[in-house]
């Protein structure tokens, strides 16, 4: 294993083989890693970190390689990271995603990557974002991060995002939208993809109206919403014209700030229970709870408070 | 304020208003409220923790004032803590909700609490979860604690009972269905509801042969789906009998250490950010974070090394 400091030198140069390797580096928290990571961000030049995610048959990987084209068009370099589901549910997908993004392969100032593992660094999440700035030190701009299914650390990662794409099929009625609070909270911008099948101009009416309305503790813009149909390439000009304005959008300072909150608490989650398990009381103290002889509060703290 | 191990023998006596005074105190994290949760898990006789989550919409609350019926006619006391939502989205239906409960307002033997905190103690999870145990140490079971709306938190909440209910509307196609996988996979039963609606029976059964084709990573029996109709009562005895069923299926045992770990680390984690919130460094470091000069792992680090 080459030095990581070397690795990140070799990235920054433009070594696709280097920021691979660097990138396998921090995904496993191999020997050296921790330790290369402040130099990974301040290598960083500030990619736009764009989260895209929806549900799986929304067409999001057919999206996403539309998206490198229109901006490859731009004359930018593109980085992707598409982390795989935790869900059982939505394994199927996966290779069909990888083989469409390959369209891509051949182009140098396209660097496609996927993340496999756990998180083994700070959780998933995290991985998943210093990857981010790994790609970002080494040039690619924007960096889209696909996230597979719409499960909960799926939300969490796309939260994490400086700008958040939703992607949404046309057949959902308002009920269903509604369920999933929780993406559109997060949502800058929602596409209802494949904009040529009926009720697509339906279903975009009634996100638009619900979000106008939606209001109260949510102090911001309602999201944008857009049709496209990834297959044809129609309406991909304009998503990339809404995520480049989402980004210097008014309150994009405050919206940094309550990233930084997010990612710093989930890797902070992750020590805990880290140092926790770590504990030879664990599995006792799990058991005692398991069976309500304990509280999980008290439990908590007893694992907390050791040395 | 009466001292907090009064209010738990009142309760425990079956005097509502001293359950009540607890509930409050542990709510809102009152002067010894964390003393007395050893306590509150001794005295705790056991009741079946049964989580019932779904989208608004889906007739939840008159699905759980069914329920509440039928248990009263198997004689037992029934506690019901509804969970409000966090998201602004959803925030529409709760007042229409309680009232629907009010039915069983005059019943000694139905206890039905809100929990409006964001969960002072150990975060809202953890809160709930140990409101439930006061409950059960008041003599009611099942308690059942409803989660309205399906965001990241009410699914966190859900996923800590010992047996979840999900409650679905047959609407939905396929695809909708796979969206949700966060909640297909925490579910011991599902319940598609109005199964008066054209479409139920087709609804139900895609969602069987959905949950059987799955497998995959998730090791135990797919879901039980029901067809309800919470307005005539139609279909509640079976689910009754069902959720009785689930309690003692096989797994329940790994079932119950795996819901302990999740309980315990949403309490580690909510601990680890209220020490991080209170360094002086914090606002400093998340600047940092949010500026990118500082990656989210090194700046955890620091805070979590800090005295």
């Amino acid at each position: 294993m080459p030095d990581l400091a070397d690795l990140l030198r070799g990235a920054v140069a433009g070594e696709r083989l280097a920021l691979a390797r660097l990138l396998t580096a921090i995904e496993s928290d191999a020997p050296g890693a921790r330790d290369v990571l402040p130099a990974v961000f301040q290598a960083g030049r500030g990619a736009h970190l764009v989260g895209i995610t929806g549900p799986p048959g929304s067409g999001k990987s057919t999206l996403v390689n539309a998206l490198i084209s229109e901006w490859r068009g731009r004359e930018r370099r593109v980085g992707v990271l598409a982390v795989d589901p935790s869900s059982p549910y939505t394994g199927g997908s996966i290779m069909g995603d990888r083989i469409r993004m390959m369209e891509h392969a051949a182009d140098r100032d396209v660097f496609v990557r996927s993340m496999a593992s756990r998180g083994e660094l700070g959780g998933l999440a995290a991985t998943t974002w210093i990857a981010a700035a790994a790609i970002d030190a080494a040039g690619y701009d924007p960096i889209l991060v696909e996230t597979v299914g719409a499960g909960q650390s799926e939300v969490e990662i796309a939260s994490l995002a400086e700008t958040t794409v939703v992607v949404e099929v046309p057949e959902m009625g308002d009920e269903v939208q509604a369920i999933k609070a929780g993406l559109l909270e997060i949502a800058d911008v929602i596409v209802v993809n494949k904009g040529d099948l009926p009720g697509a101009d339906g279903a975009a009416r009634r996100l638009r109206a619900m979000l106008s309305t939606a209001g109260g503790r949510v102090k911001r813009q309602p999201p944008k919403v857009l049709l496209t149909n990834a297959v044809t390439a129609e309406g991909v000009v304009e998503l990339v014209d809404a995520v480049e304005a989402a980004r210097g959008s008014a309150g994009s300072e405050d919206r940094a700030t309550r990233r930084a909150e997010r990612q710093v608490r989930n890797v902070l989650a992750t020590l805990a229970t880290r140092r926790a398990q770590a504990s030879p009381r664990w599995a006792e103290t799990i058991a005692d709870v398991a069976a309500r002889r304990l509280d999980p509060v008290t439990a908590a703290n007893q694992l907390d408070d050791q040395p």
